[in-house]
Parts: C-alpha cells; structure tokens; sequence
C-alpha cells in the first residue's frame, strides 16, 4: 500500500495540516517541526507527488530563468542574485541556458510551462519570445524589450556608452577601436555603441567597429581578437562586455605602450579580479532585485500594469 | 472547451501520433514537422499537460544538476559541458545552486524529484546527500563520494597536489603558504593539500596550511587574503582552487618580487585569461561526458553495477 500525508503525519507526530505546510513550504514551521516531518518523509520514503497536486493547485513556489551562457561572470551574478532574493520570498529557481538558439528557448520555456514554474525571468537573446503570445503569462526580461506588456530591466546603456567614451577623449585617444561581442539586432550592445559614436563623432578621433560573434567559444574569440590586433593598432579599445575587454586585456597587457581597454558590466567579479580595469557598473544586485519584486507581483495580480522598461543609472569604476 | 491533441493534430495537418513525438521529444522528427506543430501549439494556445502525462510515464527527458555556486568559473563550464551532451541525448537540464546549505540542497533535491527529472548530478558539499537513502535513485557525483553505490567522478586530486609540490621544489622555493578554498572535510582539496604534503615534508621547507570559508563571498575572501599577505611573506603560495589563485594575484601581481602563485583546476575561462598561471588542469569536458553517459546508462538499468570511483588524470598548464 503507498505511503500517504496520514503515515508520515502519524510518524512525525504531527497533524496532516503541518505535513502539508513543510512540502508545500507556507506558512510558520519551526525547525524541530521541520526535521522531524523530513526525517518521517526520509524514513517512510515518501515523496510528495507534485505532479499530482499540481493539477490541483498553481502555487509551485517555483520561478524558471532562462539565460543565454554562464561564460559571463554577468550572468552568474545575476542568477546568484535573483536565486538569494526568491530564497527570501520562499521561492525556488531553476535555470536553463538555452546558448541563443531559439529551438533550445521554446525546448526550454515549454519545459518550464509544463513543469508549472509560476514565473519566468528570461535575458533571452533569440527572437523567440518576440514572436510569442505571452501577454497573460508572467515574464519579466533582463535586457532586452519582447513587447509593451512585458517590463524590461536593464542599464543605461547609450549613457554607459557615452561616459566611456568621454574619458577616451579627455586621455586625448585619436586612434579608436569599438569591439562589440555580438552581432545581433536587440542587443542591448547596440545602444552602447550608439552612446559611444555620439561622443566620437563631434571630436577629431578615428573609429572603427568590429563585431565578434557572441557564440563562438572563448577560445575563438582570443582567435579572432589575436588577428585583428597583430594587424591594426589602436590608442583606445573600447568593449561593449567585460569579457572581451578581458581577452583584449591578455593580449595587451605585456605590451610596452598598451591601448587603453574599456569594458562594460561591473561584474562584482570582474571588480575584485580586475580592480584596474575601467568599465561601466551595472548594479546587478539591485537589478535582479527589481525583476524578482515585478515578477512576485506580476504572479499575484496578473492585472497589474507596469511600466514597459526600468532603467537604472550607471557609474564607471573609476 | 480545452484544446486537445487531437486540434493541434488537426490544425498542423500532422498524425497525433506526430503530435506526441514532437512534445516527447521522441524519435526523428524533420525540422519542418515540428516548427508545424509548435506553430499549431502556439496558435491554438496548446501547453501539453506534463503533469498529468507525468503520472502516467516517468520519461521526462530532463536531468537535475545541483551545484555549490556558479562563482567559479569549474562550475559554470562543468554544466555547460553536462547540458550540451545531455541535448545531444535529447535530455533537457535544470540546474539549481545549493550554495552548500544542507537545507537548500534538500529542498533542491525534493523539487526535483517532484518535478519528476530522470536523475541528478550533484557536486554538493554539504553532508545532506550522505544522510539520504539513495541507492534506488539515479545520481552520479562530481568530486565526492557520497556512498559506495553511487558513482563519483573526480581528477587525481592527490597527484596534482604532488605535481604542483614538485615545480615548486624544483623552483627552490622554501617558504610556502598553502591556502584552502574550503574548511569542508568531505571536500576533494584536502587530498590536493595532502599530496602536496607528502613531497614538501621530504624537503627543506617551511611550509604553513590556511583554510578561507568557500561559503564566504569573493571579497571577504579578497579582504582575508589582504591581511595574510600584509603580515606574512612567502616564495610561493600555492592555492587549492584558481579562483582563490587568481585573488592572491590580483594583490601580488605588481610586487618587485611576487611570490610563485599556483592554482587547481584549469577551466578554460582561466586558461584563456591568465594563461600564464600554473596551474593543474581537471579535464572538465571529458568529466562532464562520462557523469552523462554514467547517469543515463544507470536510468536505462537501475540495475547495472558502476565503479564507485572513476578517477581522470591530471595535467599542469606548464
């Protein structure tokens, strides 16, 4: 005969009520309680069959992300971040890495909506969730815009551009490489670039940009980085990502009269392997706060209206 | 009335029976077949029940991963290896970050055996898993062994500890700090401690252990290294891990006379930035491989006898 709710409550010495309370994680549990009711579970070898209640009830307590890599110290960070703050909220967080193929996002944003995540916070890269019909489900995208229904988080990034490119020129930099991470269309990178060329333009510099591709492997990178600066030279490189400011960084940095590299994102990482590199902070932290509140109240009032994008300031790391 | 199978069947001018194939992910389906019946699905609003089929079929398709943190760059590479091999399985993976709380890896643990995922790769460190009875569940280990029945997959923790002791040596440093990631007593850096022991104590050296806090953040860590290197002066320090590596270097990197830095792991995001540091390399691809191929054989047979160990060979980076 299964294992039920009744023989663990009954081995536990607690009510059924209590059982409920530790697997579905509401409500105040001490815990003693708590230990005891697993150790019951444990011993019993029950398992709540979630599957079950789920057909039953909504409430999950469980948020999905689904990011594009973890090569980027960025996208750690803000995983970590959103992972700690939905902690506090009694929530739990699956992540998915979906490396910008849109067939691994819809692969993983029908596995998510099937396992009945209540919430999805995606920095998606693809097209994929654009051409969704999402406006009843709750969703919240770091970086990028899907639509006018679903806020966006994200940095300043044309000011970031700008501010970068203000301390090029008052360094007195003529000679000036842009070297952007990706090639795509919605990427937040564009806005940087845009900020930078706004400044370049009205001063007497020579600029040039080129585009890696985001999902060639790092080593790639460092291959494509390698050729470009055996080739050309430069006084300043500006980087749209930490990340390539970094391999640029381990080309130049035994160099006698090294450019000068720029990068972007702040990493909490970055800042303490780094301390010397100048770049753009975007506060990760509080970012990946924000998109864990908006989400939380997206899921208790669907109704609610938001604004479509928050954008917070930016500061440079030196 | 709820959209069935039958409508999207219907609608993608397709069989149910291609229908099905599509949402389990089974068998050979043509590129254009399924972008039908997911434009089908999406059209009609279609999200296959997962959690009702769940209580019918225990084939899911999806892999738990549960690691300490995505802090060090060893951890973010071991999981975008483990995903990549799993979707050429056509296995989906979820991963969650325990950060080595034994009350968070159990509720990991519970929401992923709720969710159904086929089986887990853990790398945790707490002792949570060790109290658990799991041999009638699909689990392989990264780096620890948490009981006979369960495979574990680890470097040679032990030689590299050694062939990092004898470069040190042959450098004829005498005065040496070995500096621990972690105070855990179940974790892999303690025989990566005693192998490089068992060759400094034949030597005449001088040679002091230090233990950080793995749970400590990067710059707690970054401010207790401070105060060691501030009050101590040493030949070589050679660290347990790269990334605790990389924050001595960042400190002592522009010093006259720096100290030899040594790191463990070798990930290539490290290799790639710093390609200087010696350090030893864990074949992190091939590692991640075998745990998938060692998970999957063990859904497929239960009943199939694996080694409790499999033990890869390590290399230095110089």
């Amino acid at each position: 005969m299964p294992v039920t709710i009744k023989d663990v409550a009954k081995s536990a010495q607690v009510s059924i009520a209590t059982v409920s309370r530790v697997i579905n994680n509401k409500g105040y549990i001490s815990q003693k309680t708590r230990k005891k009711v697993y150790q019951a579970m444990n011993q019993l070898h029950y398992t709540p069959n979630i599957a079950a209640r789920k057909l039953q009830s909504k409430h999950t307590a469980t948020i999905g992300v689904i990011l594009p890599s973890l090569d980027n110290p960025l996208y750690s960070e803000l995983f970590e971040n959103v992972e700690k703050y939905l902690a506090v909220a009694n929530y739990q967080t699956l992540l998915c890495t979906s490396n910008n193929q849109p067939e691994r996002e819809q692969k993983y944003f029908s596995l998510l909506q099937a396992n009945q995540v209540e919430g999805i916070i995606t920095s998606s890269h693809s097209k994929f969730f654009i051409q969704q019909d999402l406006n009843n489900y709750p969703i919240i995208c770091f970086d990028r815009s899907i639509s006018k229904n679903i806020p966006s988080v994200r940095s300043n990034n044309y000011l970031g551009g700008q501010k970068i490119a203000k301390v090029i020129i008052h360094k007195n930099k003529k000679n000036i490489l842009i070297l952007s991470g990706s090639k795509e269309d919605l990427n937040p990178i564009n806005d940087r670039i845009k900020g930078m060329l706004s400044i370049f333009q009205n001063v007497d510099t020579n600029v040039q940009t080129i585009a890696l591709d985001f999902d060639s492997s790092l080593l790639v990178k460092k291959l494509l980085i390698q050729k470009i600066l055996s080739t050309h030279h430069f006084d300043a490189i500006c980087c749209t990502d930490d990340l390539t400011a970094l391999l640029v960084l381990s080309f130049t940095k035994s160099q006698n009269h090294p450019p000068l590299i720029t990068g972007y994102d702040g990493s909490t990482f970055v800042q303490t392997l780094f301390p010397d590199l100048l770049t753009v902070k975007q506060p990760i932290g509080p970012m990946a706060e924000l998109m864990c509140d908006l989400l939380l109240a997206k899921i208790q009032n669907p109704q609610q209206n938001f604004e479509t994008e928050y954008v917070f300031p930016i500061s440079l790391t030196q």
